[in-house]
């Protein structure tokens, strides 16, 4: 076995789910994680853990939706798994990315809503979600599976504690900051964070990770923004966004590539055209867009603006975030660029000016 | 997709574990099992049910068993899962069959007491364990996989109502029966049956299945068998197996091949000594023996007593059944010799007396 992925499993018990004895974990994960899978094993049998795997397959899931015509029902018993777990670890290793692009999206999306207690449980314990490099992402990131490997695991096997202590300093002035304006080729945006909480990603939920996040002030943000990178929803890509804001809502929007697609998700609901995100991704071992945010949106002198709902650890009391049935990232590169917290410039050509 | 495996799951979901619309499901299969895992899940999606799979490993399992040096504790969300399901269908689909032949024999069988409650769970509910045809099973069974897919295939795909039917009167003779001889080569064998249950096994929770199986009286047995069949038990393999009863209790016994791994069988406790179970073969479709019990003991025209515990569903009332940590069946050829019930003949030459 590639060492590698014995290490990557370590990281992920010791460090992103912090697994003591007597644990009880939910893996969930494809046939082309079985390497992982087994590391995790052995790696949860040392610590005294025990874990259940779930098989995770686009495929099957694909065959039960487009059977299934009735309305959905909450599988009580994948409920009870998660509510007597204390951690789990999701590993994304699909053969195939498209394995659900003929499931209509609105019953795709019936799922989610009716499965949400299980998303909800699953998230109130200590979880992780994480990559295993398979051919179909390969082929996603335009790479061979060697040099794709070499990519995720670069990502992966770091020091996360020393990236922890380097994103402190961020995490600090961004949480103390009331506005942000972010400054590269055509994108000149400012918005304010006041109230919000900035957090310290570092690995405990997404692995790999590598960023500073907080929420904007819905109805705040001002200015004009061009996405230099794909954009990617319900697997309809998007090139070349650029969106104008004011009081916090898109009023002019375009894409070089699929404006039909941008235009559909502007018209999810009036939360689909406020920002839910701003995050600063730290990760400079990410050094190229593979069309995987898990991955993208941690990149290295990158800023990521996500329209749609606002997570609620980022949300301050008295504070309102932005609510939508989307959360959609979208990226921008600031290495020739600038941030700047309340008029002071803190990354100017894609560095930190503490660094 | 090989339509026999569409045929097999239909025959899993409709006629074995009896799904209805809301049921909540748990599969549990390997990586080699996808193709009946992805069938499960369109059947089961078009009869409105929620599949939870779970994914089965030897090779995940061993790292796990090796790793955890300290004692088993019980993974509280199995359980959680099962208590909460209507039915489990288990797959076996090893890639390889000799993936835990490392792990100490023991530490297996603390596992398996620790983890008892899952099994317990598990068995109240509508449950049936089959089998996927893979190049492991294959292998063990001396075939290519083409040749053992059609074997497995034939044994399964059947009618299962009919071969229902077909067993009724083997089950209502064997129920009224107070007294069990087999006769065949060297075998010359005598029980009371007394006081216990026949059970017409169809398909519900063993496919393929195909006999009608009881208790013996655990002090009734008496006279000589040789089980002409390969004999295999935690991985150990006996040949010509002979044994000698009195008063219920083996007192003499042989093996042309492994005599070692027989008495260490025996010495597992007292009830390792005696007979749990007296079954009847009837599926003709399983003409060879493949080395797996889960087909082996259907064989038609055999007859397969295991040494060890009973099957509490076969104990009558007021009747004891034998007890032991083990269940090791063992098959002979009644194909040239006969079964009597209370000394009237109902099989001879491999042939029942009404067909």
């Amino acid at each position: 076995m590639d060492a590698r992925i014995e290490e990557h499993a370590r990281i992920l018990v010791d460090w992103s789910t912090n697994v003591q004895r007597g644990d009880n974990v939910v893996i969930a994960a494809g046939p082309d994680a079985h390497e992982l899978v087994v590391a995790l094993h052995r790696e949860l049998g040392e610590r005294g853990a025990t874990p259940t795997t779930l098989y995770s397959s686009g495929e099957a899931s694909r065959a039960h939706l487009r059977a299934h015509d009735d309305d959905f029902t909450l599988p009580e018993h994948t409920l009870a798994l998660y509510e007597a777990c204390d951690a789990a670890i999701h590993v994304r290793s699909d053969p195939n990315l498209a394995a659900l692009n003929d499931v209509p999206g609105e019953r795709l999306a019936e799922r989610s809503r009716v499965y949400k207690p299980i998303t909800v449980e699953r998230l109130s314990k200590r979880w992780c979600l994480t990559q295993h490099p398979t051919n179909a992402h390969a082929q996603k990131a335009d790479l061979p599976l060697a040099a794709y490997r070499d990519f995720v695991y670069g990502a992966i096997l770091r020091d996360w504690k020393a990236v922890e202590d380097d994103q402190a300093e961020l995490q600090q002035r961004l949480e103390a900051a009331s506005t942000v304006r972010v400054v590269a080729g055509e994108t000149d945006i400012r918005m304010s964070v006041d109230g919000m909480h900035a957090i310290n990603s570092s690995g405990r939920h997404n692995m790999p990770s590598g960023e500073v996040f907080t929420a904007p002030v819905p109805d705040s943000v001002e200015g004009t923004v061009l996405f230099d990178k794909p954009l990617i929803h319900q697997g309809r890509e998007m090139e070349g966004v650029q969106l104008r804001f004011e009081e916090g809502a898109v009023v002019e929007s375009s894409a070089e590539r699929n404006e039909e697609a941008l235009d559909d998700l502007l018209a999810t609901d009036d939360g689909a055209r406020r920002l839910g995100e701003l995050g600063i991704g730290t990760n400079r071992e990410i050094d190229r867009f593979t069309k995987n945010m898990l991955f993208d949106e941690k990149m290295g002198e990158t800023v990521h603006l996500a329209l749609g709902r606002a997570y609620d650890a980022n949300v301050g009391e008295g504070q309102t975030g932005n609510d939508s049935a989307v959360h959609v990232d979208m990226i921008l590169d600031t290495s020739a660029g600038r941030i700047e917290f309340d008029g002071e410039v803190i990354q100017e050509g894609g560095t930190f000016v503490w660094e």
